[in-house]
């Protein structure tokens, strides 16, 4: 990656500045609530999948979390990380105290960060007391109804977010993500018309097949998936932030019509954009 | 602030969102560069204003920053916030030690975080060890080119701004920032068009002159040229991620006609459209 630009100042100095990483740059968090709760048998939940991520501190005790392709038994001193729109279930056997909360992070695309990255589920801290200082800090942040507390919530969420990241950051580097940048700039401009597979590979000289595959490597997910879940971001803002009609917004976001629309969001958000309105707007 | 809605987990376990602030939530930020440096006699420079911000932390020496309204004499254990688009100098008459940042921390509607608070503009650290571990690891991160690096800066920039605005964090509450929605909703999806003072008013059912005037004390800035940030803002957007020519920006954005849309750019960003396209666009 260059460096997009010199400065210099009064006197001679000089530096360089670090250009917008075209992913990463204007990423967003939220943190949607957080406990610290002592949990009994009775703590056991259907396969469920959410629009929102989870992570976990245990403290004291043991239950298990199920993936599709992977058990994990929640231990004290781990903390776990659950992705947004994965289908998982979990079951306490005896008794576990958990600190844990529910968080969106997204790239400036909307796209969740950890749904874009193979980051491990389970980490072990290093240090107990830094991670249950710092997650109690977000806790006590839960508190406070300001952009103080929105931001310091941010701030103690990517402290015990940075180690997942760090133990996999070859993962986040694997591939190039900047030679796909012709293809994010085509779709930012072309949202809202039909896209085909063809068009997507073109702004990458691949071939259609070749382009699907590649691109599913690097984000785990196909191009087509991908343009629906931007599609449904697109909508997301659209309805807090406007009072635009669903056929409008259907048609601005690209879909071929309400239904389509509808069907896809509720697939995608778990709610219907009305509801969906309804609880962003007050 | 109102709860959104309270969900339900398996065994009864019950708990509540917090909602998206309107202006804090999706808040974004990026380090530009930022550096230790020794600097003498010859770090003086005449006024100048940037689109971004600045940090200064004082290790040794001293050093004097000039405001239009407001001189200040840096001093070691002290951090000092330039925000972005303020007019200021500096001059140091013998030598002084700084770490330094600048960067860029935007609203969801890409206006600077801190040209829309009050914050001090000089803060004396409590702890110095704590505020010089903190800047080293944002200083080490400048070196990580990576989504790692990128995220790490920021959690670290966030410990550096938080005690700004703690330490005034009244002025964030002072106005009821909910009852603005319906003029940045407005906004959101009217940005393209010929926007009046008075049909904003309308929107908060205020009259021109007392929505001029509330939301100038609310939010330190006129509503017309809040406009104009943001028409601006989005431009930048455009430029960086469309390969949209500047007709077509100006038109999407609001601006009368390509003229005004490059002296108004110009007199905003520092640099003309073209030449802000070229920096950003590799």
């Amino acid at each position: 990656m260059d460096f997009i630009s010199q400065e210099e100042a009064g006197g001679g100095y000089r530096w360089r500045n670090i250009p917008y990483d075209p992913l990463f740059s204007g990423a967003s968090f939220h943190v949607l609530c957080g406990y610290r709760m002592q949990l009994g048998r009775e703590w056991k939940n259907q396969s469920v999948r959410t629009h929102y991520a989870r992570l976990y501190y245990v403290e004291e005790g043991e239950a298990v979390l199920e993936f599709d392709d992977e058990v994990l038994r929640l231990r004290p001193g781990y903390l776990y990380l659950i992705p947004s729109n994965v289908f998982h279930r979990h079951r306490c056997e005896e008794s576990i105290t958990l600190m844990w909360c529910h968080f969106r992070a997204e790239m400036h695309d909307g796209i969740g960060l950890f749904e874009m990255l193979r980051v491990p589920r389970e980490l072990k801290v290093e240090s107990r007391q830094e991670v249950e200082s710092n997650f109690r800090e977000l806790l006590a942040a839960m508190e406070v109804h300001s952009g103080w507390g929105e931001l310091k919530r941010t701030q103690q969420l990517l402290g015990l977010l940075m180690p997942f990241l760090a133990a996999d950051s070859d993962s986040l580097l694997r591939h190039d993500r900047a030679s796909y940048l012709p293809v994010f700039r085509y779709l930012d401009s072309h949202l809202h018309e039909g896209l085909g597979l063809d068009v997507l590979a073109e702004q990458m000289g691949l071939s259609p097949e070749h382009f699907c595959r590649v691109f599913k490597r690097d984000f785990q997910v196909t191009p087509m998936r991908y343009v629906m879940r931007r599609r449904v971001h697109l909508a997301q803002q659209l309805l807090c932030q406007t009072n635009l009609k669903h056929y409008d917004i259907s048609d601005r976001c690209g879909f071929s019509d309400t239904y389509h629309f509808s069907k896809v969001f509720k697939q995608m958000v778990g709610v219907t954009p009305s509801a969906y309105r309804g609880q962003h707007v007050s």
